[in-house]
């Protein structure tokens, strides 16, 4: 009898809670049928799934063939949030305290000393030569391998000041969505960011399911070196690319070699990756995400100094191009479950 | 009667010549037994499938999951001959051919005038420096799609002078049976070599399979600019990147992010690539092509100006690397059918 009761209550146990893999088909079921499940009704949502089908149904005049469904995305506020400051300098600021120790010279030096002091506002006021000392210092020095980890180690429990939230838990819910659904109608979705291509990389194929070849950024000089016969390959303080503004055209080119049909930002430095997009001879959508949710999320637009969205708006609006005002158009920000 | 012998014939036919898809299948079914079938039994034959079989097979203590499963090819003297010349050095002299009207003063400015003499032996005795002037002159100046354009019409109907042979027909046989080979187990091929990223991607995925995004080159600066409105990247006459030697490490970070496990080269400039990729951690696999073979190509290694092969031949002895002997190892060098 014990037996035939534990017996019955796995069956139960088995009935009630589906395994793994019926859940994972129940999902994909329900995905089948709203692909984008925490987009509100609206122009928005209707131009991606009206140019996605066009894209991607045989038959379609406007038909594509799968190896040129390319889709760029900017990442700083386009797929996670990018206030009160860019997740990078979040970064650049704790490896500067966790450095200090060596530099002692930092205390009365700018722009770190102010970063020791907690005020990245004056350090930040350095302008671009403050921003690049800092960079030089934190990202340089190690070899690639060694720089992976410490990114990786970084973003596993570094969290944002503002919501106390890990940086991966404030990746845009509708966005995941918007990648999952592309991938699967054929599209090969790349990140084109201004952000350092070997920060992204280390969490970017868990968070995103963007593998590291399909990460474009901004990089600084490697150079190959054999240490006791070990090849390594050593990050150098200089600059190599920029990929911002009409850096990220370039990338895009140097990096993929075919012209994006969607594209994918939030502010005046994706506009040359849009209109790069947009002037192709096939068809092609350009989305741009407008920060209105300043309840859940931040407002801002034409004045921010981060993520500033003013020449963009208006060629969004000449162009046609789609803007999602993410107060109404999105259900969701942020993932309901935080743990990845 | 007679309809009845049309149609024993038109049945006669059918059975005789099977439709390309029967065809098509019997070719899998043929390279399943055999993905190599221009390989000779040997070491490197054996050396090739036993690895490929290690690393894709589930179960086996060497598995290696599929996105890990990066295969870096050079091209010049790897996948196609680079003999008497590598073949962008006859593309520059014919492009300097077609330029000349353009540039009267060419007629007597070096290296230009030896190569509207025909004399590329004395052009290239001026060095690095006369490469680098002819290369600007001919691959600079004009935006990225009229370069496409300008490289895709010349290999359609460009010949090499030793052979009379298109040069996409002087492709290695047995090399695009083993790009097949690795793509069937779930390799991504890539190709990285010092020869320009934008002059191979226009005819590489036709030619080789390998996509423009899976080309990883040399290349010269881009500008974004906007011409009457219209967004265009224009190549500038400045060096961004040499995929070579130490480079090519460093291009293989750059753009894929992950360290291959399988690296195929022939010359002392894909060494730097083939130790990066045997001082990974997993397991790994790498080739030299050694160009044996006098009468069917060319024979020549450690004392040739292109493509020399001597540290790397010792670094393939002292790690115990494939050397493929093109001479006994190879049944064919070029393919069969020369139209494509």
């Amino acid at each position: 009898m014990k037996l035939q009761a534990a017996l019955a209550l796995c069956l139960l146990l088995v009935t009630v809670s589906p395994p793994r893999s019926q859940a994972a088909a129940r999902d994909a079921k329900a995905l089948a049928i709203n692909p984008l499940p925490d987009w509100n009704d609206g122009a928005a949502r209707s131009s991606i799934i009206r140019f996605v089908e066009s894209v991607s149904r045989k038959g379609s005049p406007d038909y594509v063939p799968p190896p040129e469904r390319i889709a760029v995305f900017d990442n700083d506020g386009t797929l996670w949030a990018e206030q009160p400051l860019y997740v990078q300098v979040f970064f650049i600021s704790d490896r500067i305290h966790a450095l200090a120790p060596e530099h002692p010279e930092w205390q009365n030096q700018e722009p770190f000393a102010s970063v020791l002091r907690g005020d990245m506002k004056s350090a930040l006021a350095g302008g671009e030569h403050a921003i690049m000392e800092m960079a030089m210092a934190t990202h340089a020095g190690m070899t690639s391998e060694e720089f992976d980890k410490i990114a990786r180690d970084w973003i596993a429990h570094a969290r944002n000041p503002a919501t106390g939230k890990l940086y991966t838990d404030m990746v845009y819910q509708p966005m995941l969505e918007l990648l999952t659904y592309l991938r699967g109608k054929g599209f090969k979705t790349y990140i084109v960011s201004g952000g350092g291509v070997e920060f992204m990389r280390p969490w970017a194929e868990r968070v995103y399911g963007i593998p590291p070849e399909q990460v474009i950024g901004s990089s600084i000089k490697l150079k190959f070196e054999l240490r006791d016969g070990k090849p390594v390959l050593v990050r150098l303080p200089e600059i190599d690319f920029i990929d911002d503004g009409p850096g990220k055209p370039v990338g895009i080119q140097m990096r993929i070699g075919r012209r994006p049909i969607a594209a994918f930002g939030n502010s005046d430095g994706d506009l040359q990756m849009l209109q790069w997009t947009a002037a192709g001879s096939g068809p092609h959508f350009c989305l741009y995400v407008h920060h209105t949710d300043g309840v859940r999320e931040w407002a801002y637009d034409r004045q921010s100094s981060i993520g500033r969205l003013d020449k963009g708006l208006d060629a969004a609006a000449e162009n046609g191009w789609t803007v999602v005002d993410m107060k109404s158009d999105w259900r969701r920000i942020y993932p309901a479950v935080a743990t990845r």
